[in-house]
């Protein structure tokens, strides 16, 4: 049975202060995007300190570079996980690296959610076996905001779980609804479950069992949706396996890059249609800005105790910035008494 | 174990004659779109009997639009089964509806293909019950040809098997890389297995266990691939199970449409992206034709003792012209003594 703990009120954190973690190692461009990333959230949320995880002396030397905040601090870890060791063997004996110093600090209660651009195999396991679920929640998901025509969708979960229960699937709706209301403002998300055809009785078996759950629960369960509904402005929430929902999300970034590179490659042809390529630019840029996974920001891993945000390997500092607003977004509109 | 029973060579059954029956009912733009699609095809392959399945009088005064040709007959099925018909019960019962009358053309050696734009429940249930599984293959599987930059991928399965045991996958590989040599002429094709990452040991319990299946056949496997190769060129055909490719595909539609969509609006913002929206023109006009699933032809249901094609529910002439080519071509490069 679940239980819904939405609540329609938002803010009861409101310029409480609290701690973000933001793990510096690990993301493609090096800590000082990271870095830049944390002075540019610490100086728009004056009321959230921001503990920068990573090896001091290196640390102490980028902080440098900018004007001194009083919410800047240092979380000193020396190690590295790197993305081809095995996360449960990595967690388990590195354990002054980066992540498991951050996750550390939000299990101890010294932060209150964290970020990390890292290894996400050694995230997912670190944060679930350090921090720990959420009450009720059998398996932690990570998701992904896609960009519909209007708004966005929740997709859950994008690879942290291959083969669930019908269980863990009535569960993704309820944490993703929870992350909707709270950081994206979406009052009673619908939510919708992925599968072959709108009638109940269609899809995979743990669909099938999933559904049953999903309609008795206080959410506002619309039912199947098929693939070409989790685009279509149709649900706030898209629950599936993180299978199906990895494949459909890599799906789409290599579509993307397939279709842009045939419209480039008609484009091209003519001196005509370079023409119009060259007047029709700033409307590409624009759509250009809509998928940018760096305004929208990293992906949420939810279940858990506390919010940590996966963000892209490549993020920059806007993307951090961007990460570190969900987190803080997250807090301020969680009640006191979760 | 998976033989693989491709054969480089091509064109046994060349200029030999043999008979396609073509389901006249159940299209979306009725029985006259699929009459004239018909016919289009007995001119372009003199050596192909077409078989005209559905009520014999409205066929007689269809056909009577057209100038006489020989290689064009009716094969009386007064019956339809209706979309909204559970599929068992539908094949059992209606036993003169146009989709069983032609599937027992082709169990009778009567037609050695079959195209259909009817229910897809119906087609696939009736297909496997009506024409059997080809020798060693567990479960048919259905087809989608994807373009990419250069070419096509074959997605399968698309639906047609919901929860997959991994032999069912590695035969998916089998059935589809027969496809895309004999229609697709493609020598040597590359079989890739649906996945969440490159490593062999990711994934779910059915993809772990059907890569050492694929890994051991006479196919020419290539390992797992990710969401994002399925259209990278990287792959000619491209293996999963019916719940994941059927959400990928109708993700993919939706995804176009959404895309085109936001492309559209941004377009028409300004006076200066309108003009060049009107000289881009003919570049898009091309990449639709590209995408266009009536050039593509139906998807192919496949691992049968014959083929079957099951056409887009809205198959103009055109789509079903090139639906019959596919059934043509198949049945032109399968050995004799298949």
């Amino acid at each position: 049975m679940i239980k819904s703990t939405i609540s329609n009120d938002t803010g009861h954190n409101r310029h409480k202060s609290f701690d973000i973690a933001v793990d510096t190692m690990g993301g493609d461009l090096g800590p000082s995007a990271v870095v830049e990333g944390a002075f540019r959230a610490a100086a728009k949320y004056p009321h959230v300190h921001m503990k920068l995880v990573g090896p001091q002396d290196m640390l102490q030397y980028e902080i440098k570079k900018y004007p001194q905040l009083s919410n800047i601090s240092i979380l000193h870890a020396p190690d590295v996980i790197m993305p081809n060791e095995t996360p449960t063997i990595a967690i388990r004996e590195k354990k002054t690296s980066s992540i498991v110093v951050g996750l550390r600090a939000v299990k101890l209660g010294e932060a209150q959610g964290f970020v990390s651009a890292g290894s996400t195999g050694a995230l997912l396991t670190g944060a679930t076996v350090i921090i720990g679920r959420e009450k009720g929640i059998e398996r932690p998901a990570l998701g992904t905001l896609l960009p519909t025509a209007t708004g966005f969708t929740l997709l859950l979960d994008c690879g942290a779980n291959m083969d669930c229960k019908p269980s863990y699937l009535a569960q993704f709706g309820q944490i993703g609804a929870e992350y909707m209301q709270r950081v994206m403002g979406i009052s009673n998300p619908r939510v919708g479950l992925i599968n072959v055809g709108a009638e109940d009785e269609k899809g995979n078996e743990a669909a099938k069992e999933a559904f049953p759950l999903l309609a008795a629960s206080n959410l506002n369960f619309i039912g199947n949706i098929e693939g070409r509904e989790i685009l279509a402005d149709a649900v706030d929430v898209a629950v599936c396996d993180g299978f199906t929902g990895n494949v459909v999300l890599k799906f789409a970034e290599g579509f993307v890059k397939t279709l842009l590179g045939m419209i480039k490659t008609e484009l091209l042809a003519t001196t005509r249609t370079k023409l119009g390529a060259m007047l029709a630019k700033p409307a590409f840029a624009k759509i250009k800005t809509r998928m940018d996974y760096r305004e929208i920001g990293g992906a949420p891993f939810l279940g858990l105790k506390s919010l940590v945000i996966k963000a892209h390997g490549s993020s920059d500092a806007l993307a951090i910035q961007n990460a570190i607003r969900q987190c803080v977004t997250f807090v301020e509109n969680t009640k006191s008494e979760d």
